[in-house]
């Protein structure tokens, strides 16, 4: 099996350093301790050639970090990129490819315009759906209008998830906006896509983490802590957003979650925290009852009662979320990994779960495209 | 273990389809035959959003494919690609992770012009030689002409090079070129970065490959003609091309090969045939001999004496290598598996070594900043 035995990030946000140097910034520490032991590198990013005009990235990389020889491959799976890249360092280890694998996410996407961005991201979509006119954030304004309309929900409950997600971000030192909002806040900023709001999407941000996933054996001997994967599944859904037969349910969130649940022979029951992937305030709600923590239809009372809160039953997102942290987009899955590895150590700070023993990340290609779950226990 | 149970190419050059119908071209048989089985799929492209705007496109795929909800990633390591997805996909069966594993090749890359070509793929040189004006084929030119000096080579006998290929791609009914040249064809074209003339640089193409890997378990009951991986490796050389020892030499060629035996138990003398990245010419002579097939110095007389031909002791690129099969970035190295799942199962037509059993493929990232080696036996 695979376990974490190290994590370390960047302040995500607007960054002035260069692809490289932040991306390297996140593994610096990793490398002094660790360097000699590092046998491979999965480099998670999707867009270093749309934003910043760079390919290759593994091997520039590589070469900064003085580990020329070392092998290294960059995976990309759009959003989902980190979740995929730990199952594709878990899959190089296990295999006995290779003991000790820095896996890095990283991205830069600030630096031109919103729209830019946007239309970049936009290049995920099926080729109808993007001449259409379609983007990202307009699909999670349509799965608000579905879900408020099918479940009865109220609105305010969509806007609550930024409030929880901007407290929690309040109290991480890595995250992009570190400031709390109120729901009047939320409820009374600029309308991106009818109904959901600005502060109801991630922010455009550059960021980068770097975690060490180690082998069985060698883990004992590099660090004291520790959290092992105890399983993961990636599912995929059609990249046709309109032929899928719910707008307010994705299959492959579902489906990827039964599967790594039944893998680790646990339920959602089991977990202390999990981070899921709320690009839009609505994902965290539909997920979280996709993967089985909440019943359909129900996760947005499960928080207007506080139970995803950091106190609560099952808090989610401690780190803030994709929505206060913020999403440069191949690291978010690899800071899931390392919000996971802060709080099952004991590591968080102020945000920090008491007793945190068992974890759960969500992260999400695309509008749904493709998605991973990994389940987590601290060793 | 990890076998080859089938593959499938598109005709490679210039294409009219776009890349995701290209794509599905080269899968639809192995879809159709074997759809049910395949539980993982790994897209092999490197430049999707540069070249053509696409991203997500190993998600956009499987939808073709009416494979919804198989997992996949994409992986990419520039020209490398392949054979890093070969060795990701090796990893994910033998870790348990899947069965069978779809791995497409795919790049679509003639459409704009070949300067614009020139400029993306130069986004993966470090940034101080990009800025200075370096390039891939001004780069090959360098090496060429080290090379002649260091080991008094004939002019000549890089030429022969292309001489060989395009005879061997002129029996491949996939390649882009499918006409013999002549060495006087080849020394009068036109001077593309002294002294290296265009037929001896890989032509801009398109083209998918897709190959079916299964574990062997479940390798028997899928198809008769197999091809083992007995070993797999990467390796890396330092991204900065000027701060290296050698300009005739490619550290992480020597060293990825140099394991790839060790793991395997064999030497090159016990290989019947091998693919190698033959982007110029004088390439696949410096690499034919850091992986240890001839004496450094000594590859371009065994090019001379016809040792690399088919009917030659060591046939190099029987396909016609990217020489003259073409170079659509992400098929390559898959296309290199391809090429020896047809030779060591009889399939190669008019190209077929005959007798040949075992098999190797060299696969590099960039000017040498990252390489695999793969070792194929017939089962």
């Amino acid at each position: 099996m695979t376990q974490i035995v190290a994590s370390e990030f960047t302040r995500f946000g607007k960054r002035e350093e260069d692809l490289v140097s932040l991306s390297a910034e996140a593994c610096v520490d990793i490398v002094k301790k660790y360097g000699d032991a590092i046998d491979f590198i999965v480099v998670s990013n999707a867009y270093s050639g749309e934003y910043v005009d760079v390919s290759g990235l593994n091997n520039l990389v590589s070469t900064r970090l003085s580990l020329d020889s070392v092998p290294s491959i960059r995976v990309d799976n759009t959003s989902g990129s980190g979740g995929s890249a730990i199952v594709t360092a878990k899959a190089l280890i296990e295999s006995g490819e290779a003991n000790n694998v820095l896996v890095l996410g990283t991205e830069k996407m600030t630096g031109g315009s919103t729209k830019r961005s946007s239309r970049i991201i936009a290049s995920l979509l099926n080729d109808q759906e993007r001449r259409a006119g379609l983007s990202l954030p307009s699909l999670a304004a349509f799965m608000t209008k579905a879900y408020l309309k099918e479940f009865n929900a109220e609105r305010e409950a969509i806007a609550m998830v930024a409030v929880k997600n901007h407290k929690n971000g309040s109290m991480n030192p890595y995250a992009h906006f570190q400031k709390p909002v109120s729901l009047e806040d939320v409820m009374n900023s600029k309308v991106i896509a009818d109904p959901l709001r600005i502060f109801e999407y991630c922010p455009v941000s550059d960021g980068a983490v770097a975690t060490l996933l180690s082998s069985d054996s060698t883990a004992p001997s590099m660090s004291e802590k520790r959290v092992r994967i105890l399983s993961s599944a990636i599912s995929s859904s059609s990249s046709s957003v309109s032929s899928r037969n719910s707008l307010t349910s994705i299959d492959c969130v579902r489906d990827s979650s039964s599967l790594a649940f039944r893998k680790a022979g646990m339920t959602p029951e089991d977990m202390d925290i999990a981070e899921f992937h709320d690009m839009a305030t609505i994902l965290e709600i539909v997920e979280t009852e996709d993967a089985g923590f909440f019943r359909k239809g129900e996760g947005w009372k499960a928080l207007m009662s506080g139970e995803t809160e950091i106190g609560g039953r099952i808090p989610v997102n401690t780190s803030g979320g994709l929505n206060s942290k913020g999403h440069p987009i191949g690291a978010t899955g690899v800071a899931q990994a390392g919000e996971i590895f802060m709080q099952l150590t004991g590591d968080a700070g102020r945000r920090q779960v008491s007793g945190a023993e068992k974890a759960f990340a969500m992260n999400m290609s695309g509008f749904g495209n493709s998605a991973s779950a990994i389940i987590y226990e601290v060793e």
